[in-house]
């Protein structure tokens, strides 16, 4: 994937219409990733980006100890991969490797992107004062990496329980809604 | 729409894939209804679902005051509503009205429901420590009512500035992700 720098004034428009990330973390011994669907932008710019992970997940200890990870927007062609990270654990095995995804150096973060990805966003911690409650961390996007020849991404978009729907038909309107 | 009783522990997988919603308000005069992509689920069940609403949206005073709304959820052949919708105020119109929705009773809360939504969420705002900071409404669904004759509904998902994408093809895969 050939990503470019990207202006952090249009990334909310990458995560608006919902769709499924991984997540990556560096860990202490190796880098981690997981899938994520419960995300939404949360300010323009500089762009702020909710998630919510269970403190279940071994990412949320990763996170809350290193306060950054990178999102990466996976298309439908790696449904394969994204099905297999959500189904095993970092806590033994090595997902990247056993998934068939590279991690590749950030720029600003110590969290490695995911080079299959269309889109990389990095991205600092905020605010953990709704992690307790609500598993819910407010994360800055301080770089953006996107593969703009990729027009109309094919993402995924998670309806539960394996079943995923992928990103369709394209209506452009009059609509005034930044 | 033949809208049935749903089961609360269902409803995270309709707003996980990322939708535009129609969030519906109780007014002083007559109800209210925007249009609203920055939202996720946050807990299964009872299902919680953040909301982020500009303190410059009307409804954003409406739901503070009233603490109740619903989120529907409209399909492809809703585009020209929707878009309706997102390009007036209720501060001077009868959105309701003028953009061709109807509003119906809902069971548990004042806030009306949109009929023409194949989904719709009755909600009540459970916390509201984030709103001054970051427009961040914590809702709670307490009950939600689904056109179950809908099995592959053709949401939309804003891209920003007036482009829709409409969900397409369905993958189902082995994941164990819930």
């Amino acid at each position: 994937m050939a990503k470019r720098a990207y202006p952090l004034g249009k990334v909310y428009a990458l995560l608006e219409p919902g769709p499924v990330l991984l997540l990556a973390t560096a860990g202490q011994d190796r880098p981690n990733v997981m899938t994520l669907s419960w995300q939404m932008p949360m300010e323009f710019e500089p762009p702020r980006v909710g998630i919510v992970l269970s403190d279940r997940d071994y990412s949320h200890g990763l996170l809350k100890a290193s306060r950054e990870c990178s999102l990466n927007i996976p298309t439908a062609e790696l449904i394969d991969q994204v099905v297999a990270v959500g189904n095993c654990s970092g806590r033994d095995t090595d997902k990247f490797r056993a998934c068939g995804l590279t991690p590749r150096p950030a720029r600003l973060v110590a969290a490695p992107l995911v080079r299959e990805c269309y889109a990389s966003l990095e991205c600092r911690v905020a605010d953990t004062r709704m992690v307790n409650r609500y598993g819910l961390f407010v994360l800055e996007v301080v770089q953006a990496w996107v593969d703009t020849a990729v027009k109309a991404p094919r993402t995924l978009h998670h309806r539960g329980r394996g079943v995923f729907m992928v990103a369709g038909e394209v209506i452009r309107t009059a609509s005034r809604m930044q």
